[in-house]
C-alpha cells in the first residue's frame, strides 16, 4: 500500500441491473459503471446497495474479471468482499487485489451475532494473512443496522495497530455522526481513511479532515455530490449540501434499492433496470409513480445517463 | 415428497471440527456423524451450530459428499442449505437431493433485513423452481435471534398453500413456545412437520402433534434425547425431560458451539476438535476448566465416542 494511490473522493455501492433470469445484466451493468465514473464517482462495486449478498463469490469474481476487462480503472475501485465464509472473502479479495483494486470493503462476517472483537480481530487478521499481499488495503465496513455485527471503535484501534500497512480505512453507514467523528478523531490521524456513508455527512466528513464519502444515492446523484467533494471549500456549499440532502430525502422514503433502480429504470425508459433479487422486491404501481412524481417536482434529472 | 419417508425423531446441527489450517476436518467429522447416527440421532449437518455459514458452498458440498460415500443414510439427513445468495442456495439443495437427503433445512436470505413476505415467498418459490426435483423436501427454519429474518406464520400459511410437496416443515428455534404451538395447531394437520429447535420442549412440542427436535445438545447428549422421543408417552418422562434440560442448562451458560466443542475436545482427549472458526472463539482457560468441572459434577458423560 502507498499512501498516494489511495481512494479518495465519492463512490457509489453499484447497483446491479439483473436480466429475466435474474442472472447480472452485463451490458447495463458496465454501462452504469462507466456513467459513474464518468461523473467523477468511483466503483464500490458489490456493496450493500448492489444486492452484492444475494449474488455467488463466483458471480462477483466473474463481474470483477469483465469490469477490468472492460477498461474501467481499478484504481477507482473499492469492491466489497467480506463475506460470511472466511474461504469466500479470502478468494474474493485476492482477486480484487491481484486485479488492481485500490481498496476493498469487508463486512465482518455477518451470520453470528454478539461475537467479540477477538473474533472479529482474528477473521480480519486471518483474511490479511491468507491473501499475503503488499498491495492490500482494507476498508471496513461498519453497517451495524443491517449486518447486525459492529465494527466497534476498540477493533478498528488493535486491527490499525497490529495491521498498519494493510487497514487503510472505513464505510461508516450507521447514520451516527458522533461515531463518524469519533473515527475521525481518532484514527484519520493514523492514516486511517473515513468514508460517510450518506453524502448528508459529506461536508461534515470532509471538515474533519475525512475522504470521502461511499454512498448509495451516488448511483442517481453522481456528479452534484462529486462536485461538492471537489469545492467542499468553497462558498455557497451549504446551500449545495441542502440540495444533495433534498436528493437523498427524496429517495429515503422508499426500499433505497428498488427505488433507485425504479428511478434509472424511468430515466433510461429501461423497464429491466428495476428488477431485483429476492428478497428484495420491485417497486411498482403507486409506490412507482409516487417516487417519481417526486423526482420531476423536484426537477431531478439523470445527465448523461444513457442506453448506448 | 412421500409422507412415508418423512423425517422424524432427533436430528443434530452436527459441529464441524476444524484442522490447523482451518480446514473442516473429515475423518473426524465422519467420526462424530457415524456416533451420532449409532445414537438414533439425525444429521442436520449444516447448521447454525455447524459453523455453517463460517463454509463456503464448495465446502459444504465436498463435505456432504463424503458423508454420503463413507456409508452414512441420507434418509437420516437434513443438511443446511440456505444461504444469502439464490444460486448458492439452489446449488447446495440441489446436490443434496441428488444425494438423496431426506431434507434440507432452510435458512432465508438472511443479509438484508426487514425484508417483506412477499420477497422470503418469492425467495423460496425461486429455489423451489429451480431445483426442479419432486423429491426435494424444504424444512423452513426459524431462528430470528441470529438470522434476524422471521418465518412468520403468514409466510408459512402461503408456501405450504401454493408448495404443499415441498414445504415439509419447519425447525422453530425461536425459543418461543407460543410460536411453536402456533405452528403446531395451524400447520401441522397440514402435513407441515414441526421440529423444535431445543430439546427443552421436546415433550410439548410431541405431545402437541410434532415431530421431533433439531437441537443443538444432540451433539454432546445424543442417546438420552433419542430414548426420550421413542418413549415420550411411557411414565416417568417428566423427570427424564428434567434431566435432558438440566445437561442443557450447563452448556447454554456458555456461548454453545465453542463449549460443545470443548466437552467433546474433553472426553476424546482430542484437543483439536476445540477448535472454531473465525468469528467464533474457542472456548479455554478458566471458562473451559468451570464448563468441564459443571459437567463432570451433574455425572455427564458420553458414552461410546471414541477417536477410533
Amino acid at each position: 500500500m502507498t499512501v498516494e494511490n489511495r481512494l479518495a473522493g465519492i463512490l457509489a455501492p453499484v447497483v446491479t441491473p439483473f436480466d429475466a433470469q435474474l442472472k447480472p445484466d452485463i451490458p447495463r451493468w458496465l454501462r452504469h459503471c462507466r456513467w459513474l465514473v464518468e461523473n467523477d464517482v468511483g466503483l464500490a462495486v458489490f456493496g450493500t446497495n448492489s444486492e452484492a449478498n444475494s449474488m455467488s463469490t463466483a458471480e462477483k469474481i466473474d463481474l470483477l474479471e469483465q469490469l477490468v476487462e472492460a477498461g474501467l480503472p481499478p484504481g477507482r475501485m473499492m469492491p466489497g468482499t467480506g463475506c460470511c465464509a472466511l474461504p469466500d472473502t479470502v478468494e474474493l479479495t485476492r482477486k480484487a487485489v491481484s486485479l488492481g483494486c485500490a481498496g476493498v470493503l469487508m463486512l465482518p462476517p455477518f451470520y453470528y451475532k454478539g461475537v467479540s472483537d477477538d473474533g472479529l480481530y482474528r477473521s480480519y487478521a486471518e483474511v490479511i494473512e491468507r491473501v499475503g499481499d503488499a498491495r492490500l488495503n482494507i476498508y471496513l465496513y461498519h453497517i451495524p443496522q443491517i449486518a447486525q455485527v459492529p465494527i466497534t471503535l476498540s477493533l478498528i484501534d488493535r486491527l490499525l495497530r497490529d495491521f498498519p500497512d494493510y487497514i487503510a480505512g472505513v464505510k461508516d453507514s450507521s447514520g451516527d455522526w458522533d461515531n463518524t467523528r469519533s473515527m475521525l478523531e481518532r484514527f484519520q490521524p493514523r492514516g486511517f481513511d473515513v468514508f460517510c456513508g450518506s453524502e448528508s455527512f459529506l461536508l461534515d466528513t470532509l471538515r474533519h479532515g475525512g475522504k470521502g464519502s461511499i454512498t448509495a444515492t451516488a448511483n442517481v446523484n453522481p456528479a452534484p455530490i462529486a462536485a461538492l467533494y471537489r469545492e467542499f471549500e468553497q462558498p455557497g456549499v451549504e446551500r449545495r449540501q441542502a440540495e444533495l440532502d433534498a436528493v437523498r430525502g427524496i429517495f429515503q422514503g422508499y426500499v433505497m434499492i428498488p427505488g433507485m433502480k425504479a428511478a434509472i429504470a424511468h430515466y433510461l425508459d429501461d423497464p429491466l433496470w428495476s428488477r431485483v433479487r429476492p428478497p428484495l422486491d420491485e417497486m411498482a404501481g403507486a409506490e412507482r409513480e409516487r417516487l417519481i412524481a417526486g423526482l420531476e417536482q423536484a426537477g431531478f434529472e439523470m445527465a448523461g445517463l444513457s442506453t448506448a
